[in-house]
């Protein structure tokens, strides 16, 4: 027997192949502080000077990524990832500056890998991040046909003064909600089992489900409500920081409001919140009702429709509002008597 | 039904508690530029100079992950996956400043989460980096159970004149090889494959095969000289760069020789290596004789010994030489006559 690199299932050209695909689009997301040129041991930035802070976040997309496959709507998943990374880079009050990406599968298949990679460079694009660097890797065996994973990096810089974090925040301040565009990145495989037991109870398959059009989503499908993109908060985290005092960022993703909220507010202080400022979307009630889940299983799984919450000082309130079309006045910063941070009245 | 997230197959708290296993070993990784704690939206470190030159990699560990699940060594991939970074920023020219890790499986299993992450927080602090940050993500059904998958990413910095690349190399240069302990992170499908298919005309299991002691390897196993942790070469980078004017580094990994030494050299030039400068080890006979793989795809797979090459300045060639005890002289930078950029003779 006679083995090659590629008998084996690595192809290298395949991963060159895949990656010329979208060489345009990637330098499209060039800034002047970009060093060099793709195929170095590392990506070459301009550092920011050392009055600034770097703030490094990582993140996936988890199983959106099954729906993305299954629907093939690959290029999703490619923004969610950058949009994900952004969001929590502005959480600490940072501009992005930069992203790599990691994309793992059995086999690459160029025309997907390109889909996906492209999505990520364009959304680079429109966030001004450089796409830097990234890892193609081919894992015979490793993931089961078709599938792939993705992770993010991105580094962002923010004056060293300007850190956002609880340390800023005071009881009183006022908690101002953004409008997510559905569940973003997390809780999926929430939503996913829901959706694979109404299949199995319509003796369908979860695509049925997934393409059927329902009333209560105005005659859209479970499917096209769950891979709406994640949305990037660049443009409202800009405007509020212009507008007002801010003095925290929450990015509701993995583990709802109870595991996010608290990040942005001092120990001994809990958000109360308006359960009415807010219409909770379709596709979570929806959910919530075919899944029998609990209310606090979905503040504590999913945004149920407002994907940041920033903290105002009070008497900017009304200014932060105003800056941010679409945004809601969710409540304010109270004492913590004990038990759960995040209050609903 | 009545679902939750955790029914759902996705236990927060079980992700809390494999992180809480490894909290300290992390914190051991705190440098002085990190500001604040774990548990932000972003990990923070202080903006080196705007005098110097962010270095960003990211990379994963392959298949290697396979290898060290079956012989349950889990604790390799975790460090192998900070060292190939590590090299990747110093190939640069770069000290590392900062890590990140995701670390995606189907369930987590605290008890295997902690002996790699914990095994990644070890590498980074041997390194001088500081674990600023990871990303633990549980997607039931997209990974076979007990598989995970890590990808890695890492910062570092370079005075901005100090950056190395192949603009920095001439014609006559010398090239410096470093010793590898093995196969690193790369090839691994190939060696895989081959140790399948003895397993397979044995009749025996692929662990039969990889812990059979060999009397080619002195008497260790297959699966032992497969799991020899990826060599970091910070230690001999900073050596050589005190000792000699080092104009570009190659780090051998997927592509092997021909995929990465060319990295190093400017476009014109050719790298000729004299074969008999050093021994091959063992464990790359082994393998090419068992699976028959050819002398040249063995070296676009393998590093076949030699994890690291630096081109110096032929009047430093000794000194470099004496800084890193076991490096050897391969050969020099020679005009490039068209074809393969690595000449072997």
């Amino acid at each position: 027997m006679s083995l090659t690199y590629k008998g084996a299932g690595v192809d290298i050209g395949r991963a060159a192949d895949a990656l010329g695909r979208v060489r345009e689009r990637i330098a499209r997301t060039k800034r002047p502080e970009v060093i060099g040129d793709v195929g170095q041991f590392g990506g070459l930035f301009a550092s920011p000077g050392s009055d600034m802070t770097l703030v490094a976040t990582t993140d996936g997309v988890g199983t959106k990524l099954e729906l993305a496959r299954l629907l093939d709507r690959h290029e999703v998943v490619g923004a969610d990832l950058v949009h994900h990374c952004v969001n929590d880079a502005l959480a600490m009050g940072a501009e992005p500056l930069f992203f790599l990406d990691y994309f793992a599968t059995s086999q690459i298949e160029p025309a997907v890998f390109s889909r996906v990679v492209g999505a990520m460079a364009d959304a680079c694009a429109r966030c001004g991040t450089a796409l830097l660097g990234g890892e193609t890797a081919e894992m015979p065996g490793m993931y089961a046909p078709g599938t792939y994973d993705l992770a993010g990096f991105l580094v962002g810089a923010v004056g060293r003064d300007k850190v956002l974090g609880p340390e800023r925040v005071r009881e009183g301040d006022t908690l101002i909600g953004i409008p997510s565009t559905g569940l973003h990145t997390n809780g999926y495989s929430l939503a996913r089992e829901i959706c694979a037991r109404v299949a199995a109870s319509q003796g369908g398959t979860l695509k049925d489900v997934l393409t059927a059009e329902r009333s209560e989503l105005g005659g859209h499908s479970l499917g096209d409500a769950l891979l709406a993109t994640h949305r990037p908060y660049l443009r409202e985290f800009r405007s509020l920081r212009d507008a007002a005092r801010v003095g925290a960022i929450a990015h509701l993703t993995g583990g709802g409001w109870e595991g996010n909220l608290p990040r942005a507010l001092p120990e001994e202080t809990a958000a109360l919140i308006d359960r009415d400022a807010w219409e909770i979307p379709p596709l979570f009630t929806l959910l919530a009702e075919l899944g029998g889940v609990a209310e606090q299983e979905q503040f504590d799984t999913w945004n149920m429709g407002i994907g940041l919450v920033a903290v105002v000082t009070p008497e900017d309130g009304d200014a932060a509002l105003a800056a941010v079309p679409g945004s809601v006045a969710l409540g304010r910063v109270v004492p913590h008597g004990g038990g759960r941070r995040v209050l609903f009245a």
